[in-house]
């Protein structure tokens, strides 16, 4: 038989559409002869749903969406889905079912229910109480559902999880497994989860049908990339990464009958009438390639996300203020992949204090994008400030709040133009300065989008040199990667002015943030002790900044937002042992 | 004996304040003769300590801070901290030690682990896998955390916990049940905390000790209000609401020794050597009253968080900008209240389309207060932006754009305020603006701490005639009060020519968040369905704008904020049945 991976692209609550696309991909299955399709977790309600399942309304429309492709589905299908159990309080279960002949055959709810990260789904959903697997075309199934299979030895220890669902599944004896996943993309982690289901296709001496998600949903980018496994943890087929993908794999029983008198009772329960063959199936498919290079991950994980978060908020246009630094290159250069030229509006708007190359090199990245270009200096508002605060900050001195002042004006211009003309404001900071608050609130911080955020200085000048590598061409402009970092906000000013050189600050950044590193630990790996101290108190201190920053698109295994839950009003320093001498 | 119950204001991470804090009580309760002194949930980490719970050094400091606890303790004490089994991969647990004569003599960890509205506990700890009572002075007392007493029929059906702690407890025959809680306030919660802990004494035919946390951290207030209560559900005790307090309740142990023979074996165990005496202890205690009004506790409530944010985050003084408004004249005053007229600064920011009595509204306002109160007229900010803006909107006529820009240049002067002077900025917006949008994303929402988001409009004026009633004359002036609401955008603009009448918009927006209702429950409350359909579309529809406001102090039962976790490229609308007929 065929089976399909329908590897789908859904919208958080769009469930017509979302049902809609099941059938139209079921009907392209079965067109090129498909015997079943496979369809992400959650698709029908669309991942990650979060406080939605709060709501009746919400999981009443789920359910009528599985009632309309029970009704009119093309082939028979496994789908993700919102399931119900009325009886117990309207309990809710993370589900798939098994939809065959216009009627919905078996359920297998979700076990493993992720909490932590950017995960929350002991907040919504029960555990699955049953592990049975299904019985289609004379092959037993066991079905899971995405971390159902995230049972590797470490991974079970570090997330205290008391089951294993395989391990209930595989002693009923299953021909083949099938994991319905979202799993967010970050950096590598397609890697992991190829090691993961190889080491338990291997375990099993099962093969696995592993159908992600693919799409941007507010900050989470899924990746795509389903791909099939034999038992011998070998790769059968891929399908491709950050689009919307139909893939097959042949899966060809080889019959034993001498493993009839094999079947025990507990079988013979499962799938009455029936006889289970023994022998493994053998699968066929094709591999789609791509790059395994983090920086053309990253680059495709966050023009996907800008163009569905986007195409889903219901915006054809974005805005983006241009500096002519390096933050804002990217990010417009990653608008007009998204959504393409005609749809990005850049707009310098340079004080006093900007440098004629900084404009230079705005409009040089305006015509080398082809994007509309508008130059809006903001000295006119500057000096309208300083007049009307001239009293109240009466002999005191010019200080950061003039160069707020500055940011505070540029990010209300972007705010006009897009209140003014419906333009998505893409903002355009990184996650160095998000970290230790190198940005102004309500200033360059303004925007419904960060499309940067989770990228590392250093990491953004990777994506800028690929991305004219790329082009075989200077997109962006060379002197906006060579210069030094510098905000401009007083004369001669430069980042390095007031942070540690990036690639130090990076690293600090990775080690504390991502790696959760103690300062110690961080310290042992070279930096000064002053220098981390320093870091670490000011990624601690600026937490009320990122409060209320733009949502900004993760791509690493730990970025700031949604998973990354840190109190305001708190007193708590990690401190190094080693105590710190001198200035950082 | 005599048990203290020790209602602290701890602050999140500050681990060495809190445990000189609890260092300090103890001593006092050992003047008073007092033999045993309870403090509140994670008393040592301070509570919601979210995701510092993710550092082992955060960790690590709450076992060294239990430890001086042990060390220097002047009577033994029950404590709330977080414990680790380093065996099961750094498990952890919420829990309470009990420490006596210098030693942890019991553990007992929380079983039950909220993870709904504000609560994330399953993203943290371990349930318990004991409850033994501990035997202090010949009372056998059942030590529970928490929600493990929230254990009502209709709670656990809809919670799902598998497990009633209080069951296993009694099981054990304790002679006097002790909580120690971190409860949120929320209106009307102090009434179902009673009632609860009344059901729980009477099922089980025993007293309990119930000690909360008091205090703001970020969102959450905490209100005090411990209490005792005996095995017929008799108020015996009870603490002053939103501050600290030492409880003292007498214990009298009534012994009936026949009941020696009646020891099993079970109870032999947990305390060898020693016999449980098994006739009810006698309570008796003080009473102190408050008031069950909710404008009264609001406010209080309000007073509390906005002080424990600005000293809990270090400002001494806050600006607030005040249009004339009632908004802007309640979170002053709450401010006054809350840090002293001292430190509040109030700046009015007329635009020419202020009329004159705003500004003599907000300026009475001030003089009312008593606090420093400055004039900046923003037209010297809203001609520069026109003459910025003039190129780009060419031919495109005037808008809610102008009007943004006159909110987002308040915005920038409270924040050059704040950055100038050290001032924290209090946003004044209220939840029912918040709920549909009426307001401007880095304009009237700029802010550290939004005092008043949580108050649909309504409460803003209960609050503001309440605060005139207690004060025995119009702190806030009745012009503020009286005159039909306006953001004075535009000539003669009314809040109503936008919204539904505030009295209907707030009925809705009660029904739809807090209670969660559908559309066509909500109408048959009597709302039409054209102005329910609309406030439901606009309150979906704003979830961008909520995700980058000030975090605002929880008051009610649904507020938004850290428990309100909604997608936003999403797709869902609750649609009434019943068709909207003509324009809402």
């Amino acid at each position: 038989m065929k089976i399909a991976l329908g590897q789908i692209n859904t919208t958080v609550g769009d469930i017509t559409a979302n049902v809609e696309k099941m059938l139209d991909f079921a009907n392209r299955a079965k067109t090129a002869k498909a015997d079943l399709i496979v369809f992400p977790e959650l698709a029908v309600a669309g991942y990650p749903p979060l406080d939605l399942l709060l709501k009746d309304s919400f999981i009443q429309a789920n359910l009528e969406g599985v009632h309309r492709l029970k009704e009119r589905l093309a082939i028979p299908a496994i789908v993700g889905f919102v399931d119900i159990n009325p009886g117990k309080g309207k309990h809710l279960y993370n589900a798939c079912a098994f939809i065959e002949d216009g009627a919905i055959k078996a359920v297998q709810h979700k076990t493993l229910l992720p909490t932590y990260d950017v995960f929350d789904e002991d907040r919504y959903f029960q555990p699955a109480s049953q592990h049975t697997p299904i019985l289609f075309k004379d092959v037993n199934i066991g079905l899971s559902i995405c971390e159902d299979i995230w049972t590797r030895g470490d991974i079970l220890e570090k997330l205290s999880y008391q089951i294993d669902p395989l391990q209930l599944l595989s002693e009923k004896k299953p021909q083949l497994l099938i994991n319905i996943s979202a799993s967010p993309f970050a950096v590598g982690k397609e890697h992991i989860r190829q090691e993961l289901v190889k080491e338990q296709t291997r375990r099993h001496k099962l093969p696995m049908i592993y159908v992600n998600s693919v799409g941007g949903n507010d900050q989470l980018i899924f990746d795509g990339r389903s791909f099939v496994m034999n038992e011998r943890g070998e790769l059968i087929a891929m399908g491709k990464a950050f689009e919307e993908d139909l893939i097959f794999v042949d899966v060809e029983l080889a019959a034993h009958e001498e493993s009839f008198k094999s079947a025990n009772e507990a079988e013979a329960k499962i799938a009455p009438g029936k006889v289970r063959k023994e022998t493994a199936v053998k699968l066929t498919g094709t591999i789609e390639e791509f790059s395994a290079d983090r920086t053309v991950n990253t680059l495709a994980a966050l023009v996907l996300g800008t163009r569905d978060y986007m195409r889903k908020c219901g915006f054809q246009k974005a805005v983006i203020g241009l500096s002519g630094g390096i933050d804002s290159a990217v990010t417009a250069a990653i608008a007009v992949k998204s959504v393409g030229k005609e749809n990005v509006m850049g707009i310098a708007m340079p004080s006093p204090f900007s440098s004629q190359h900084s404009i230079d090199d705005a409009r040089e990245l305006a015509e080398s994008l082809g994007i509309e270009f508008h130059i809006i200096p903001i000295e006119p508002a500057m000096k309208a400030y300083d007049t009307m605060l001239a009293d109240l900050f009466q002999g005191r001195e010019r200080d950061v709040t003039e160069e707020n002042i500055q940011a505070r004006i540029r990010g209300a211009i972007l705010m006009a133009a897009s209140n003014k003309m419906g333009h998505l404001v893409l903002a355009t900071g990184n996650k160095s300065e998000l970290a230790v608050g190198y940005c102004t609130l309500y200033g360059d911080m303004c925007g419904g989008l960060a499309v940067i955020s989770d990228l590392p200085k250093m990491m953004v000048y990777d994506v800028a040199r690929y991305i004219n590598e790329e082009a075989g061409k200077a997109i962006i402009p060379v002197s906006t990667i060579d210069k030094p970092p510098s905000a401009e906000l007083r004369p001669n000013q430069l980042d390095q002015d007031s942070l540690p050189p990036y690639v130090i600050l990076d690293g600090i950044l990775h080690a504390y943030v991502e790696q959760r590193r103690k300062p110690d630990e961080i310290i042992r790996l070279g930096y000064r002790p002053e220098v981390v101290q320093d870091v670490i108190n000011r990624i601690d201190r600026n937490e009320y900044k990122r409060k209320q920053a733009a949502p900004g698109l993760k791509v690493s295994s730990r970025a700031f937002g949604m998973g990354w839950r840190m109190p305001i009003a708190q007193r708590f320093q990690e401190k190094a042992s080693v105590p710190a001498t001198g200035k950082p």
